[in-house]
């Protein structure tokens, strides 16, 4: 498991992310009584305590519901940065893309593909020195199997920009879409999610177990 | 994975178990919008939900807070046997034996040990053949690594019979208190419960993989 | 506009059409301070007073959240028969269906196309005779462009059967979904819905509008 | 309809144009999850989006209850300049008349006529070349039928000041009073207010209704 | 003052009489803690007692917020009878006028004329022979001071009712309508109540005013 | 009756006169929906404006519940001189008091005699030139016959300071203590005060009627 | 110490015993999570297992705020007979004596001294048998040093009824009054006791004690 | 007893001492209304007023819960010596301790025992001087027998540090652990805490004893 003894990792993205992590002030979600929200970075501290209890990591989440890739820079310096993370996981775009299907009287609630790229692309290429475990970077996802969907081919350009730049950096890189789409060959959508874009436990846990293959967690792993 | 499409799987007990589950008077808890509570068998129906989409496994919580063996007699006929479960998985004997350390004035709210084999050996054997699936049997524990421990060494003499009953009807049998054990190695038992019997997610995760091995799923399967 | 002065419009249906109404025990909701949620119902009263305000209809929603066919036909006589409206509106079939989708694990939970179709007309057929003023049927719908999308496929089959009562009865129908694919040329279906199913204001005020074209509603009415 | 793609509209007044709007700070109700309150501007959005999804019109309510015509003058350049709307509607004036009425003993709380007249008369001056839509100006009114009534042939002194501004400078005027004096004939005023002022939803949608009229809304417009 | 020691005192009436008496299930108001609501049984309490202390009036109030007389005729054994008061007083009427105009749909919510008159006559003159003290008869008013609105006829003729029943039983007469006419020369109807029924506290004062010097209060009396 | 039409009375105190009345920051309690507390201000507006409604007086109440009369001090420039009071109303005394009794290991809690006097000539000497109407100085009292109780003799110490006072300013003075003495002559102590100091409604009545004879109200004026 | 290993302790009482235990429909209050309130019960808890842990006592509360004598006898079957006490405390009377001086209006809801006397010695004489341990009779007390005062005059004859029937059953009598009048020479009523009946905490300890010191409690005692 | 009349008793500390205190903003709890909590300060009070009422001892609690001694230090001016208390009871370690063993991931959250014990005697030494009664430090305490278990090891090296610094200042030292020891002999840590940390109020009244114990309260003192 890549993820080494007392690193710390740094959950950050908008409302899949954040799941109502507890929340004082500004303060970044991590320590004693389950702070982390329902989501994955709960169901990852999970299962990395159950399984690695003797790792001691760290988990911090600091994803702001409603948040899109403008917003993470705003607030990178303050909410990444300064917290010196080892290990970072950055799961962005639902906002930049769907702000266009739902409220397109409000053009500048979303973020085009171009700025979500090169934004995006900043704030990696900027941080991955910083980092001594590395980055793992999420591709937003749209559950929905019909590719040709306006949303989901829309959300197919935000997800390739990801995987261009995981490729272009070396970054771990988690294709969410195709995890998804394979689950999809098997129940219908609101088997997992109600909006096709907030999982349940279910697509928690999906999300999850992806992103711990990345980390080569080992479910095996004996004490 | 021994859990095949379709199947009803029902967990019983008490808060451990429990755990917040959503409440509509005297129905058990399950379906839509996550009713589960948050303790393992949440974690379980994610990962279940998670790794096999495709079994449609159907999950219900009729555990309550503050049982003991002598109130699931009580509503045995109608919280277990009128569901009709395929799988049924018990976990109980913590308030059995909790009541004799922390309320010693009030003796007729704990069982004691001859009560309680009994009591659970006739709802194991009585049930065992109802049920097209199988049962497991989850011994209490005690997260306290002294063996000398007073409430250890009673929770010990619980837990040993849950294993001698197990051995005698051939049920699936998952010793909790050695999956403790080995943790215990590694943390200070406040890391994964505070009062040494609650788990937090660390430790619900721990029991929700112990239930998992003993149906034999395969976090690796894929679809 | 073919509701006259003083009669009585009755809604019944599901969430769609229940919408927070104003709940006193089991009573139907109608009268003052504007107890008929916030849907559809409440902008056809909103409408019908506003520009027909002589005719002072009598408007009753007794639609109860997650309802399906089979509940309405339990309540039937007390929510619908006892109150003797002229006028009866119904909408129903979205939980019918939606279970099979979001909820496989149980299938007592959905209501298969048969049972809907034959329950649906048991309820048409005994109450049309009763009613001094019309039906008004309205099909339900999935607010998804993509014909050969699953649930989309399943939700025609049930908008079918309704077209097929109506049909055979003569009752007035009204064909939502034909309604919401129009709007759906103009925009995706996350402006008017979250879920596909419940309508925002937008939505709702699209199947008032529908609903009352089918009573020959003249907005341009003059006092 | 005058309305075009994309335009914004702002509308601004008090109690009767706020009705709930949900507030976040200083910030305008607007975009995602209904802000706008259950008044004529939330049933304006409906029609507006149900009748003409393809407009995609963006409405803000700024309005603030208890507000009289000096307040909206203090908050003037933020609340509607800074906003830069195409189209502008305006309703004020029922505090300015009633505390007159409700509270003699505190004459700093009303606003006399002239100073009404003259201030009104600024804010549309000032704005008008401001709008590339236009500026619609709604009348008070109270929902009295008998002319001289002391409170009535107040709010009309208030309503033929507002008739005069639209008459000097060809903004589009809305007379209120003359829609609800003819509703007024057929029903009794509590029929469509509690209070003569306030409206129910019938008497919102009277004066959404003749706010669409004034912008040459098409309810029967075909997609 | 009429009122005799220890004698007992109950009011009737609707939500004028009401005004949020404290609630125990269906048990008069009564007693510690000021339970009587906020409205003129409460301030003929606070009266009463703060200048005749001696005579230890005791006050019960049983209105019901939403009564019409027929709602009275229906529990009058119970909440008039079995308290065996030595005074009654009754105000009730508003509701039964007030539906006829805001619910012109739901007649059956309206009591007639002719029911009004002969339901109240019926429980005064079955009431009156029980009292030992008398009953004060207060008359149902509108705050309104054209004679032609539509609804203040109405409520004369309720009035006009009380006051023949008065007449025809000798029980002590309260000409609310009377005494509301000669303070509206002096301010306008919202200055003592919002919609004209309600009134505020300057409206409950003069109620109890009213109702005092029925029974001669002193408000001079010395100790 | 002493205050003429249009003027503005000013009340000002601790908890006695406070009684719960509507906040709002620091603003004073004063205008529409009943800001005045339930305690004897409010009263005094019932009665002062259900029998001299064409007065129109302005009822203002600022005060604060736990002052004492150096609490009042502090802030007499803008609770008291800033709103430019005609009238002005005093009674301030109990908290000096009682924390000698209730506090005694807090001695900076209470004011002593010598202090409490000098501070309240200081106000009401500088006040009285600015009020155009009068001042108006109640004493503060103890609910208890016994005058040799040691809080009661205490508190006849501040209450001959108030006297003392008056008889030097001219400013008219009201001898609450004597009315509650004749009162106490027919009750006792809890039938109106459960603690001695806080009145119930009977009490408040008395105070305000006390109040309402220092101004020459007339009960009996007729309209 | 006369309370043995493992007997039953159960207060009955009024509000002065009750002080908000923990309600759970008709149960006693006793067990986990201190549900004996914050009145003296709770005190004696804590002093009776931090002093004598190994004696084990269970205490049961039972008390009811505003119960009188009257209200005891009318449950004393299910709330103490049934539970099986080994010891059992009473401190009863004063509701049966306030309601006197507080509600005059209300003569049933007090208890006349005969009354009390006489139901309290038959509780006292038909249960004193049953009790393994013994009984232990506090009297009800007024915290007023004035024994010319006249409630504290009629409690006096309370309290004198229950020495008397203490002399006559030779159960442990708890003279209250008596310890509260030596405290008295040091402090002020209010010091402890707003209303002079309910005790602040000063005052539940002092009760405890003189009910620890009637069962011989030594809290010097060492383990 | 040490606890002269009218001196000031200060408890400062952690969740062992706060237990819920009221608070009000920073202020310091004190005074009316019982504002020092559940736990051994309220029980103080308690006893000190009931068995010395004439002392009038001032007491007030400063405890924050969550706080470790580093905390202490950074408030110690204003929450200590701005308080000019004469008597300071010191009850600090628990969360310098525990987050080593609940959040190893967080050492920065922990204290290590050099700091402890240096920052706690400069506390100590540099407060001694203005004290002009006395300073009591309580140790820390670990509610486990066991004295090799890890927690309870690492905590009596907290404790030894107290132990250490009151030899060295000759300030008063409360050695709980000992105390709580003896209890341990005859009942399981979860009869008096359930995390063995906080404890219910049989254990604060242990605390509460052992503090007394230390300044020589004599609970048989006669008033």
């Amino acid at each position: 498991m890549k993820i080494q003894n007392g690193q710390r990792l740094v959950f950050i993205g908008d409302s899949v992310t954040d799941m109502g992590r507890t929340r004082n002030g500004d303060a970044p979600s991590e320590g004693l009584f389950e702070p982390l929200g329902k989501g994955y970075p709960h169901i990852v501290s999970g299962l990395l305590n159950a399984v690695y209890p003797e790792r001691r990591v760290r988990i911090t989440n600091v994803a702001n519901g409603g948040n899109n890739v403008r917003d993470l820079k705003a607030r990178w310096q303050r909410d990444v940065i300064d917290l010196a993370p080892d290990w970072l996981s950055i799961l962005i775009g639902f906002n930049d893309v769907w702000r266009q299907f739902d409220s397109p009287q409000f053009p500048e609630q979303a973020v085009p593909p171009e700025e979500y790229e090169n934004t995006l692309r900043e704030l990696v290429v900027s941080t991955q020195p910083r980092l001594s475990g590395g980055l793992v970077l999420m591709a937003p996802y749209f559950i929905e199997p019909n590719s040709s969907d306006a949303m989901r081919k829309r959300m197919d350009e935000y997800g390739a920009a990801c995987a261009k730049i995981a490729a272009e950096t070396g970054v771990l890189f988690v294709d969410l879409q195709a995890v998804f789409d394979k689950v999809l060959k098997h129940c219908y959508s609101c088997y997992i999610s109600w909006d096709r874009v907030h999982p349940n436990v279910y697509g928690s846990t999906i999300i999850a177990r992806a992103f711990l293959r990345a980390v080569e967690f080992d479910y095996n792993h004996e004490l």
